[in-house]
């Protein structure tokens, strides 16, 4: 009975989480074709963590950081994303997504709840090796989309360099080595025009 | 110098892969609005890896299993989907996709090849308790989706329930329990003449 329970709440919070497929971002896949959904940023982020973590300014634990990438915008849900250059939205976005948070994390059972959420909070406050690679990962992956897909969605919000600079204070946080590969790309994307050069 | 020509390996296999979010297979999302993407489809599996791994038939590694259905579909941006119940499609899948493993894992490292292509081959096997609990999750998810959106799948392929159980007469060798559950909702959607009763 207890199991059966157990059982019929995950798969509600799997089926839930279902919805991620449809919370779509401003970032472009690389060919530019559309834009790309939180399921599938978050399946690229997890598959960087597999590859990538030999690149990790302090030694991390790769299933933690994993499992943490893989839920991290599971509150968009009910939160929505929202765009890294949008003031007023990001005003606001701490207060919609602790709300998200309560509501989704609490269709799992009560371990389960406490473990993803404590993920989630660790995400958020970026603090430990795992959060700060995570960080970096989130932050580099789209600037490898928006590279490959000739900056579409930088030229459609007309972004300006120091907007992304700005953005990326603490990227080299969690990988000095993956912040200096992405810096040469931006710097490359203002050069060619597709980032406003503010500076 | 060797760092260098590294990241630019593991960078170029990180865009190739992001093919994967426009693989798209027979399954709809819950809601039946479009059918799912190889990378949403993977992301799922992940999660349900890291909620569902208490019910696996034995112990198992559970980073492990998640990093094998992170991968398990990349070959299909070579390979493509091949349907369920497509038997031509399947008659050459095997050959198709050790092509395609040839191919995109070759792009990584030597190191991360082995390894990528190893969790793989393990994947395919299904012999491993990880590999085995890997495929049940790649079976049961796929059905829960098809539940959800009203059989929309299984009714515009005409699909038969003996189908269905041929297909996953290997379901519960990964977990006895998540297969009952995944019987209990065959039986459900027979009896709603979403699977056409052949027995």
């Amino acid at each position: 009975m207890e199991t059966e329970d157990r059982l019929e709440k995950q798969l509600k919070f799997i089926m839930e989480a279902d919805k991620s497929k449809q919370v779509f971002r401003q970032t472009y896949l690389s060919d530019g074709s559309r834009k790309e959904n939180d399921a599938e940023h978050s399946w690229h982020l997890a598959l960087m963590c597999a590859i990538l973590d030999e690149y990790a300014n302090e030694t991390v634990d790769t299933f933690r950081t994993m499992t943490m990438v893989l839920i991290h915008d599971i509150i968009e849900i009910d939160a929505g994303d929202t765009y890294a250059y949008d003031e007023v939205g990001n005003a606001t976005k701490r207060e919609r997504e602790e709300k998200a948070a309560k509501r989704l994390f609490s269709l799992l059972p009560e371990d389960q709840a406490a473990y993803f959420r404590e993920l989630w909070e660790e995400f958020e406050a970026g603090e430990t090796p795992e959060a700060k690679f995570a960080l970096t990962l989130d932050k580099v992956q789209p600037l490898l989309l928006n590279d490959a897909a000739d900056g579409r969605s930088w030229k459609e919000h007309g972004v300006r360099v120091s907007q992304v600079l700005k953005r990326n204070e603490k990227t080299a946080e969690g990988s000095k080595r993956l912040w200096e590969h992405a810096e040469g790309l931006i710097e490359k994307n203002v050069g060619l025009g597709r980032l406003r050069d503010d500076r």
